[in-house]
């Protein structure tokens, strides 16, 4: 069973306008830290706005390379403290017998960092070692569909308007119908938490589908995008170089600025048709 | 001797407006890990904009803990790889002589995910055993220099315009001038970035300063300017719950939503003073 982690909190704040001040009760996003372990060993630490944490749990650990799929999940619960009470803030996710675990990928940061030559060259290299292919090169999308997509991303989440601040994932198909709207504080984490719901519906590898975030699309956006097989990734803002580089290297459609009628297109311009 | 490092990268993509499509130049911030060494000793890898890289490194291990001033730090130099190549992607700091190193502080990930009952609560009970204070309670901005700082912030920023990509953090006086401005693909990365340049320059405590930067309000934010005894914080979007909790404890200021003439203040607001 799931609970329902608030994603919101009012309290009492000060406005101040044109020089006058007054009291108003306002909402704030929920920010707290999320605990994924697997198998009893702790995989990751994130901070996240409460909500689909079972998602985001089965997002980072398929984006972050420990589990490749559905079958590989046993079970996901959240975790309980020696008390026996139960952690909001924990999930522990329990591997299929059999799966293993690559403790190398559960020490990542670690690994990064021993790299005596770090740069944007080797983050792509690390991504091109973990086997990750081209995605769906048939798949195409027209950009007048496209363009309908961040009105149906706004539409769709439930916290942005109340609080400001919160970043949105979608999944949409060919078609423009929704697969997953997700909102987090942290734009990864809602990326994750799409896909992590993709998986857990047994939706992946999602070679059909365009993944659209609000704000930038950075270097992470991409990487988890293609660990999905996802083949359009648009953002409602700017890319990042690396995260453009990453894109071309993988033929993945790498769109950017996605407002209005206008779009910039970095990469993959064949998955766009024109409309008729 | 500084790099200079690029910051922007010109690519060509295609522009598509009103279901017509060109190809046009376009200008990407850059995006690259830089890995932090303290005495050799890996202390933490960042996504960041190349810039500012000296100030990064030191208001990274200023905000971490690692260090507790300009004092602490020896030298800082980009680092070499084996083969005696300048790296632009690694800066190693040297300590003074006797400086303690917390080993613990440098492996401060596994740290946080050792707790059992991890929690937001849990966050702000770490940056109290920290030993930190409730910064200056007499630093006082008028409430018509507070608005003011967005047009300022914007104004200075040199790679915004072009990519549409970076956030950005500032310091200011109380009479509103600018003490430091840098941009980062990453807000965190912006805000290390300001206070690192503050430490380097001899300028902390920032006891009667104010940080503002663009986006949202975070935990990691609000922490970062405690450490520098920052007392007022201001974002040009909302906070999070966890950010608000974090700052009335510590009874620090923070302002968020600052746009034009409007302004929402949910902590502190002794700081904040009506204008003749």
């Amino acid at each position: 069973m799931r609970h329902a982690p608030q994603s919101a909190k009012s309290t009492q704040v000060i406005e101040w306008h044109e020089g006058r001040q007054r009291a108003v009760l306002d909402e704030l996003a929920v920010e707290e830290p999320l605990e994924i372990r697997v198998n009893g060993q702790a995989a990751g630490i994130t901070m996240r706005t409460p909500g689909d944490d079972f998602d985001l749990a089965a997002g980072f650990l398929l984006t972050e390379g420990i589990v490749t799929g559905r079958q590989d999940i046993e079970r996901i619960d959240y975790g309980s403290t020696p008390d026996g009470q139960i952690s909001g803030n924990r999930v522990d996710v329990a591997l299929v017998q059999g799966v293993p675990i690559d403790a190398s990928r559960l020490v990542r940061v670690a690994e990064a960092t021993s790299s005596c030559g770090v740069c944007g060259r080797r983050s792509i290299d690390i991504v091109h070692a973990r086997g990750l292919t081209p995605p769906n090169s048939t798949f195409t999308i027209e950009a007048a569909r496209l363009t309908d997509l961040p009105v149906v991303l706004r539409a769709s989440q439930r916290v942005f308007g109340r609080t400001g601040g919160l970043h949105a994932a979608a999944l949409f198909d060919r078609e423009g119908a929704t697969i997953a709207v997700c909102e987090d504080i942290g734009r990864h984490n809602a990326v994750d938490k799409v896909i992590g719901r993709a998986l857990l519906s047994d939706r992946l590898p999602l070679s059909d589908a365009v993944l659209v975030v609000s704000g930038r699309g950075g270097f992470e956006i991409v990487q988890k995008a293609l660990v999905a097989s996802i083949p359009i990734v648009a953002s409602v803002s700017a890319p990042s170089s690396l995260a453009v580089q990453l894109a071309r290297e993988f033929r993945q459609t790498l769109v950017g600025f996605l407002r209005g009628q206008r779009f910039i297109v970095y990469s993959g311009e064949h998955r766009i048709a024109s409309s008729v």
